[in-house]
């Protein structure tokens, strides 16, 4: 079946399926597998995936978990991922993933099989579609909001320029787009010759635009790096947010911490508050990202947005891209006097040790820096929205470790299928780019595994081999911590994660070698001491018994930003809740 | 906490908080089990819901299987089912199942708890929004298409009419309403006087124009039965569609069987096509409820629809609701001369004998006339779009099954939670109106159970009795008999169901007589004789062992109305698929 480039066979046509187009192209941009799930207007379009050399079709276990699966995997890859649904029940199920990908800005390519065009003319009464002169298109239209373009296929005239256009889109925006392809549209030839030049993924930059900014930049701070390699070249001090946690090497020497407004390590916040000038590269200040808003930034704080650079009041074009900016700042701050800055880290104090760093069991003060120390480079490790993604932040990464959290969508459930992409991502980059192979971790919770549990038995399918750590502490505590701390709606379906390898396909043998539970500290260090953990060659479930209402200290303190009312709740269902003024202990 | 309709405990209070007054109406129209997922912006909402004597909280492993839930527990109790969700992440999730009841005209409450006014107004970067000055309603937005009516509380005043207002429409226009209420309105005081006067959900009927629609119908038929007493009365024959099957008792004198177009049972098509007159009470001619479009009506056909007559081209106003008609039919019909009409199965044949009915293995032609036989008056039967949907179609149900199968929407998936809304609703009628405990048989196939399978567990919490049929025949059969039959897309992630109830929680001692498996017709046999599965206590599952390319003749005849090329892709590939014109086999 196998041709190269879109020519076919005898090396003459100039046409292929549209089908075909549409797969290649999405294959050139470097996507190697396509996630969904099959359904009546799509089997025909999935049929030409089979005929793209190295492109391979990775089926889920439900529509939701594909879009996450294809989230993961294009985060992986930092580029892009994709599946593929069937026309209204499909695209529909989908529609909260995508919409995630949006706010968090992922590179999602969601193909739709349609009904045919008489279908749709015609406004027929097939079923999938909604009440008696149905349109046909009203799945679409609900999903408007939540991608950046959209390919409405209806004619195979220019399908192949529309299909190059979104992509490309795709990439400029960095987010999700749709494709529609009526199904007897499927097989219709279309111009190959396109597929010889490929895409250009770039954003237009107005380069005198850039120019200027980069140059007004440099004057202001007189003084200041790819993002890594900028930080090489001026000695300032970084910090980071709780989404760029990892982007910058927590290990290197002109690393602070991550600056978070009120609930910031000790220390950090008055350090940062200090600083007369500050350089913000990609802002996002969601309530998440921002310490429920209590961020102090100075007069003299220069914004590099994806597109546009804010600068004293001043703000350029929507045509000078961060990437450009980076680029040109680079070679700018080698010829440029940039002023000394010690790092604000050396002056403070260790980190305050925690009341009960002397617990046998398994506490939230003393998992997640036992699990970064566990870490090693090239880990992809998802925190899933929950106390996984308050505690972790509060660990010192190891060089190169890709941290993925969900920190402004915030959507539970997301992280078990985002971590199966992820883990096929990083089996794609050892085979086509030579990368050491990373390990997967995923550390989630008993209530938001629940969401989307049967991807793990997609996981086991394709033999990858991801570390699933997950936090069995009898419900929704990151709720718990809000309201209703003993409240029944905070209670959730339990599982017995012991046998839910052998539930997933797994050998009994072999199961329970993967499954391993640790009820305190001890236990947690003999697993993960274990070569199998280690060095997993198949999926390792590690259960972590814990408190219900133990907390990370970020995610109390991150509710005690609502007000006083809310840290009255929380004290009096008897959560600790830190003393913000103080620098020698985590909680008062 | 408890305290009676909705005034508070003093007595004297006048106020309710707006939480309590919307949960206090959604109790007292019929619902007393409240579906979904808890979230940051609906906890205070919960609350309100522990206040209301004989409502519950049942939460749900995700969203879309809540709202999957309340369909399948609306249908049961013939009235309202209702889900909570909170803003954005939940409220998406749950989309594609109220799309699913709007389509087919279930009445589901859909609660968002949303974001404060505050946050809308300032449009605030709060965690779940999607961009950097997002409108929080975006989502609301999005599932506009999708419902019958919805409440944008913007306000307490006004709110208790508006909540009376669009609970009305729920039932008149019998479809998904939704509430959307900010979380800092939960608690604001609004009157409670209008709790004391029941809600009027009767349809606005206007009697002179049903009067003279029932007459035009009475002199029309010269002659005709609430649609069961009308059969009675009526002395002419009933046939059914795919959807109203079980609405009429299949053992009754005048029911005939399915009329489905060209995919009937052998016979049924040319004896539907000779009356000279039909009269169709709720007409929905999708292609999966009218064989593909294949249907032939006379001339003198007569549609009493929900809300309308149509009568020899001439239609009836709006405010003809199809409940009234029926009312008033019975009446005229009395006195009304009827003629005589012979039910035509007396002169049809026999149903064909199968060529495969000596296997000794587990066969289409056999299972689901074999099911039939062991259902019991009051069983709620459910049929996951698939195998299911369309074999069990065939067979001849006793009196009093409620069959259940989107087979408008065909969502995969649907059953498995609308399956335990149903026994839940199952329970309330015999607690609440001291019916006799039905039933719930949940046929579905390892497939579709896939995407939803976590609901099981919340059956085994709920300490429900379900009794689950899985088809395991290795894929989605069902898109294999459309095309690519042996394609990996048509594949499926494999579950070993021996360790499902395991790992859903149940004790293993219990779990081991709870799971049956059935690999042959011997093997089923023994399992339909044993008396815990013909009365359950518990969850029972029952796996059987089926072949991938085994298919109901209803199915591949369906597909055959596709055209030719249809039937040359089932055959080629090794499906059976009838012969239209043969009354003495199903197959050629």
């Amino acid at each position: 079946m196998a041709t190269t480039n879109g020519v076919a066979e005898n090396g003459h046509a100039s046409t292929v399926p549209l089908g075909r187009y549409l797969w290649e192209r999405i294959h050139q941009i470097g996507v190697n597998h396509i996630f969904g799930v099959p359904g009546d207007f799509n089997l025909t379009l999935l049929d030409h995936i089979y005929d793209v050399d190295g492109l391979d079709w990775v089926g889920n276990t439900n529509e939701l978990n594909a879009a996450y699966a294809a989230d993961g995997y294009a985060r992986v890859k930092n580029g892009a991922g994709c599946l593929v649904t069937t026309h209204g029940v499909g695209e529909l199920s989908a529609l909260n993933a995508i919409a995630g990908s949006m706010t968090e800005q992922v590179k999602v390519i969601h193909v739709v099989g349609q009904t045919s065009l008489k279908m749709q003319r015609n406004r027929m009464m097939i079923h999938h579609s909604i009440g008696f002169s149905p349109d046909h298109q009203m799945f679409n239209h609900a999903a408007r909001a939540f991608r950046v373009a959209a390919a409405e296929i209806q004619k195979a005239e220019g399908a192949a320029e529309e299909i190059d256009r979104v992509l490309r889109e795709c990439f400029v925006k960095s987010g999700p787009v749709y494709f529609f392809v009526p199904i007897d549209l499927v097989d219709v030839p279309v111009p190959s010759e396109a597929l010889q030049t490929p895409l250009n993924l770039e954003p237009e930059a107005d380069s005198q635009a850039v120019e200027y900014a980069s140059k007004a930049i440099m004057d202001t701070i007189s003084s200041i790096a790819d993002a890594k390699q900028l930080v090489d070249k001026l000695a300032i001090p970084v910090y980071t947010s709780n989404m760029g946690k990892g982007i910058i090497d927590e290990t290197h020497e002109h690393y602070v911490d991550i600056y978070n407004g009120g609930p910031s390590r000790p220390g950090i916040e008055k350090a940062f508050e200090q600083h007369d000038l500050i350089l913000i590269l990609g802002n996002l200040p969601s309530d998440t990202n921002s310490g429920g808003f209590t961020r102090h930034l100075p007069p003299n704080t220069i914004y590099v947005n994806s597109h546009h650079v804010e600068i004293k009041g001043w703000k350029t074009s929507s045509k000078v891209p961060l990437k450009a900016v980076i680029k040109k700042l680079n070679e700018l701050a080698s010829s440029a006097k940039i002023p000394k800055v010690e790092n604000p880290k050396h002056k403070l104090s260790e980190r305050p040790l925690e009341d009960d760093r002397d617990s046998k069991e398994v506490t939230q003060s003393y998992i997640w820096h036992r699990m970064a120390e566990w870490m090693q480079p090239h880990d992809v490790v998802f925190g899933e929205t929950g106390t996984a993604a308050f505690g972790l932040p509060d660990a010192t990464f190891p060089k190169d470790v890709n941290w993925i959290t969900q920190t402004y969508y915030g959507s539970i459930g997301y992280a078990t299928p985002a971590a199966l992409g992820a883990d096929l991502a990083l089996s794609d980059l050892t085979k086509h780019r030579g990368d050491p192979r990373g390990r997967t971790l995923l550390v989630t919770g008993d209530g938001s595994m629940m969401l989307t549990v049967q991807e793990i038995g997609n996981m086991i399918k394709q033999k990858l081999q991801p570390i699933i750590f997950v936090i069995n502490n009898a419900g929704y505590t990151i709720e718990r911590v809000i309201h209703g701390a003993r409240c029944s709606y905070n209670d959730i379906v339990p599982f017995n994660y012991t046998h839910m390898l052998q539930f997933f396909n797994m050998d009994e043998s072999e199961a329970n070698k993967c499954f391993h539970k640790a009820t305190n500290k001890a236990e947690l260090e003999e697993i993960l001491a274990k070569d199998s953990v280690n060095n997993p060659k198949s999926v390792q479930v590690v259960e972590i018994m814990m408190d219900m209402l133990d907390v990370p200290w970020r995610l109390s303190t991150q509710i005690a930003t609502r007000g006083p009312e809310a840290v009255k709740e929380m004290k009096e269902a008897g959560f600790k809740v830190r003393d913000p003024t103080s620098t020698s202990s985590y909680w008062n």
